[in-house]
């Protein structure tokens, strides 16, 4: 069992490093690790923020647990070199199609949420994003107009690449309490109508799924009002991400929320993908112990899920993190003063 | 001073004929007043959702004052003669480029929010949303592709067209508290790499606004997280659409929430403008005297204000609202048993 190890910039290597502890006391059989430079470290290092060394690796795991890039020393360099795009080229390099991003509320953490927290509590959802299609990925540049310079993209999806997310939806549905929200722009864009299509005729092989469409405006309003009412959110690559953030946001604790992003490779073990915390590089706070290493954490608990076919120990890890985020172990994300590693601590301590 | 009344569908009608109730007690002199059909009413009667009548009716007039389009049993009609089509339409041959939709919470109705009421309550912001361009107005279509049917449309701004919207949000920051975020996904959209670029060129203009840049999904998460920290959002036409309902759910009481959608033309009292609540036709509740008439009243407002030069009336009409509002006459959208009437009654009592 291969996994490529990917800390990325800011908060990226501490997180990762309490993950990596915790992968270690699982004491897995015929496990190999390799590690490599991605983002703004890759770029200061190797010119590049996706050198193809680091590509390489990635492509030759069963996994991929990924940290964080984001590096504002980084932010005048052009698009092409910036951090960002390490996360974009190995979405599309590795075909990572399916972003899982699972929200719900951790009871007694209602208190983070700026939503009440009768709704807060309501929450339990996952928005399931494409990943390698959309205004994302089409070709786009700069032309001269009559009103001056003028920026483009194309944005678009086919049948194909909306079936493999639909099912993608509709299985995860069916694992969950059977509602499938698609969410789209069908009264004004194309893309959204051969999605929608697509999706309705996918729809029939999951009699067991309840099927509603609903326009991106409204589920950016529904989130807000009623967040509770959604089950799995299926979306396209720019609504997804925007409805995704909001969705965090909406939970509260984004020092807790994890993802996973699936190719269709199949390993000998289960689905080739890519493992990340939703919070992103936190330059402010990077190498200050101050980061909450549990999204890292629950994002290896994905990986030895999805990837590694071990349910038994993605369990184990989370119902120890759960039992952390009960105690009275918190980090300053969540109010409290534990440091990374004193949470990495907790974490290792509620495993055994 | 002619102003063409569209009243459209659902619950358009009700709310639009207490916003002429008050406009009918203010006496304004010279007022002509025409009316026209407009969305699936429309449809019925005349086979378009955007007569060619109503058309020019509007373009003939200084302002529109516009209910509500959308109708369940036009649904399954094709894309070009479904009721949006009409408000499209409308945008694109008035040249209404910019929507202002101002979103602030009432005193005494933050418990009508999801929020937190110390959130709710600190909310007081302007979205100011391109509406001539972007991936709405672009080319777009159906073609066959090697993963069967492919979508697409063209997205896209050029100088000119940000030029434009970007004044527009920098004059309503200087008269609110200075602050404009302009809102992009410049990480990964070429459209959005000339957006920030041209916004950043007409700050200069502006010494006294402080411009900050927010990507999209930062800025729908910061909208739930502390929505309290803008004052006017500069953004896109798609953008636009998401966020501003976001923002409306966020206040929690879309039954009064406004929006103005400006044109270039001036007239002769102030600038062309269509004036609609943001609410929507509601079907469900059409006709049975539930509809909160207040953002269409406070559309009335904001059509005096910009298109008529009657800031005066304007004013009278917004602080008679606030009374109502403060009041115990509430809504079946407010928790309160008043009808659509009542409310008008008591907006044309507060105001006299
Ligand atoms: C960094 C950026 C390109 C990326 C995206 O837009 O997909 C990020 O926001 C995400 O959601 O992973
Ligand atoms: C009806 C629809 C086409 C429209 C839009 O997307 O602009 C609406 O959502 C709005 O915001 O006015």
């Amino acid at each position: 069992m291969k996994i490529a190890i990917l800390p990325g910039d800011g908060i990226g290597p501490e997180v990762t490093a309490e993950a990596l502890r915790v992968l270690d006391a699982l004491s897995l059989p015929g496990l190999v690790l390799f590690e490599g430079d991605v983002g703004g470290i890759a770029y200061k290092r190797h010119g590049h923020p996706l050198p193809a060394e680091t590509l390489e690796m990635a492509r030759g795991a069963d996994a991929v647990l990924f940290g964080a890039v984001g590096d504002p020393e980084c932010d005048d360099l052009p698009r092409e070199h910036r951090p960002e795009q390490a996360i974009l080229g190995l979405r599309s390099e590795l075909g990572l199609f399916a972003n899982l991003r699972p929200a719900a509320g951790y009871p007694g953490l209602e208190d983070m949420s700026s939503l009440r927290p009768e709704v807060a509590r309501g929450i339990d959802l996952l928005v399931v994003r494409e990943l390698n299609g959309d205004v994302y990925f089409g070709d786009k540049g700069e032309r001269s107009s009559d009103g001056g310079r003028e920026g483009w993209d194309a944005m678009s999806y086919n049948e194909a690449e909306v079936r493999r997310i639909a099912h993608t939806g509709f299985r995860a549905a069916q694992k969950r309490r059977g509602r499938l929200t698609s969410v789209d722009k069908a009264n004004v864009l194309e893309t959204s109508r051969i999605w929608r299509e697509t999706v309705i005729e996918v729809a029939a092989e999951y009699p067991d799924v309840e099927l509603e469409h609903m326009y991106v405006d409204n589920a950016a309003m529904q989130m807000v009002r009623s967040p509770g009412q959604f089950d799995v959110i299926l979306t396209g690559n720019l609504f997804g991400d925007i409805l995704s953030d909001q969705a965090s946001a909406c939970v509260g604790s984004i020092g807790l929320l994890a993802s996973a992003s699936l190719g269709e490779r199949q390993t000998e073990f289960g689905t080739f993908g890519l493992y990340e915390p939703i919070h992103g590089s936190a330059p402010d706070i990077a190498g200050q112990g101050k980061a909450n290493p549990i999204a890292a954490i629950l994002s290896l608990a994905m990986l030895l899920r999805h990837s590694l076919g071990r349910e038994t120990e993605a369990g184990r890890i989370e119902r120890a993190v759960a039992k952390v985020v009960a105690s009275d172990v918190r980090g300053a994300d969540l109010g409290g003063s534990a440091t990374t590693s004193e949470i990495g601590d907790a974490v290792l301590r509620a495993l055994s």
